[in-house]
């Protein structure tokens, strides 16, 4: 007999890690989203899912079921399943909307996860990224796995592709360290996605490519000096800076106090450092939270993490 | 006392290597170009260089000292390490002309080892590749050391930025084997690059850096598979494959053979593929020549090698 109750946690997550636009993304060992699912009794012809509650989003979620990242995730993980019992999910919100800290794909990964556990499924990565991405598509109009694959598998993670996902694991040298600091401003994935345009310069994108597979060699050869001369954005981060007041100072904080790097967390208005160790990595956290009220005028969350190895995990069963 | 003379030889480049474009490469064992220097007695006020002879070329390379890659690079390495001594260069072409396989490179290569060599400046990588392409920026119309850098090093080499040069050697899987087919037509590297424009669609950006991440990662691992997948071009091959006439098919006849992935070297018209080993790579080798003689009606060379992983060499001294 399977369990009636399954809760699992999601981490925030890094997308795009300066270089790595779209592609790219580690999760924090915190904070980040619970989801709990209980099997309601009821079986039909289709995955049927509702929501029992959500905490900690202001009320500002949807609630109906067909429009929640979580429960259409949770949804696509019954189909791909073949299992027809009804489930019932409560939403924990340990992370901000719209901060750029992976929200809705965190949301997403602990259902997946949560709903592979309940009905012991035990499915493949592939799969749990490919039903969490059918949950995300809603929040971000768009399907990227850079937020959903690093928080279902931990660690580095590279995408090669995005549907069918071809999710590759790269290794996280010792000491690695995540600085990320949350201003309290919010940004819209669609509008900062707008800021991009459709083209870019192959000058700019040759720089782009020459940095990522110089962070990927880097993170391989735990070679900290090249890991910050490639933590550059040549693509995204000039066009959405206007979207952050200050990023350059803050930046420049960061950089001051001893990070190898620093770039917008996924489309912002969060900002991640990576910092060779701990020690580093609470001045880098300090200096850039000063930055941040000197320079938007507004309040911050700052977290510093180690590059959570495992993602989304059941928490109690 | 140091040599009078100085024989250097630099192989066969390929660049781009499908995903690489502009920052990725690697040589072959062979073929190559040879570069003799010599001391011609005298000395002045600046670095001197004249060309004794250059055979290979059919006389179709400039004569003129201060327009020839190899004596401009020679003359780059003289002023580099302050000598005044005139040299002389006898230059021996083995590689065809705008074939796609580093010519110039190799020859601007094979003049900086052999120059650094007869004078005994024990010069720096990045001072050999900073030398080499102020030769080869006359050949190429643009500096991109995706040729030299690899001519020069050796191994699967990518470049992260081009000058100051940031050269970063890859490792190169036991058994991993290239075949070059270059058909006897000739496509100048100035019209490649016109076919490029100046922009890129970001989708196919993002695939490409998908991809040279992968790639990187591939090599790191010996993931024969994952290196096969990342053996794609978003960029440079959909545009430049009206200049070979038949590619597709050239390359699928690879493919059947059991190539990981083939594409242009360089601007073209030679074409490489990447194989696990030997006896595959001879396969590949015969079903690309049947190929190209079918599709483009024209004779070509074919080479087998497996990446060369010391590069340019003094060969007499």
């Amino acid at each position: 007999m399977t369990d009636r109750v399954v809760t699992a946690f999601a981490p925030a997550t890094v997308s795009n890690v300066a270089c790595g636009f779209d592609v790219l993304g580690f999760p924090m060992e915190a904070p980040g989203d619970c989801v709990t699912v209980r099997f309601t009794g009821a079986s039909g012809a289709t995955a049927l899912v509702t929501i029992d509650d959500i905490v900690g989003d202001d009320g500002r979620l949807p609630r109906d079921a067909e429009r929640n990242t979580a429960s259409v995730a949770a949804r696509a993980m019954l189909e791909a399943a073949g299992d027809r019992r009804a489930v019932a999910l409560t939403i924990r919100k340990g992370l901000p909307l719209s901060s750029g800290l992976g929200g809705s794909a965190a949301s997403a990964a602990a259902a997946v996860v949560a709903v592979d556990a309940l009905i012991g499924a035990r499915a493949s990565i592939e799969t749990l990224v490919h039903c969490a991405l059918i949950g995300e598509g809603l929040g971000a109009g768009g399907a990227h796995p850079d937020n959903i694959a690093p928080a279902i598998c931990g660690g580095f993670v590279l995408v090669r592709h995005p549907n069918p996902p071809d999710i590759i694991r790269l290794p996280v040298p010792a000491g690695l360290t995540a600085v990320v600091v949350h201003p309290d401003i919010e940004i819209e994935t669609a509008r900062a996605r707008a800021l991009l345009g459709t083209s870019v310069p192959l000058a700019d994108a040759v720089r782009q490519w020459a940095n990522l597979g110089a962070l990927v060699h880097g993170l391989h050869v735990s070679d900290f000096d090249l890991i910050s001369r490639s933590l550059e954005d040549s693509i995204a981060e000039p066009r959405r800076a206007p979207l952050v007041p200050g990023l350059a100072a803050i930046k420049r904080a960061a950089s001051d106090a001893g990070a190898l790097g620093s770039s917008l967390s996924g489309s912002g208005p969060s900002i991640f450092a990576l910092c060779r160790d701990r020690a580093i990595a609470d001045r880098v956290a300090a200096a850039m939270t000063a930055a941040v009220q000197r320079e938007t005028g507004v309040s911050s969350q700052t977290y510093v993490s180690s590059i959570s190895t495992r993602g989304a995990h059941v928490v109690t069963a």
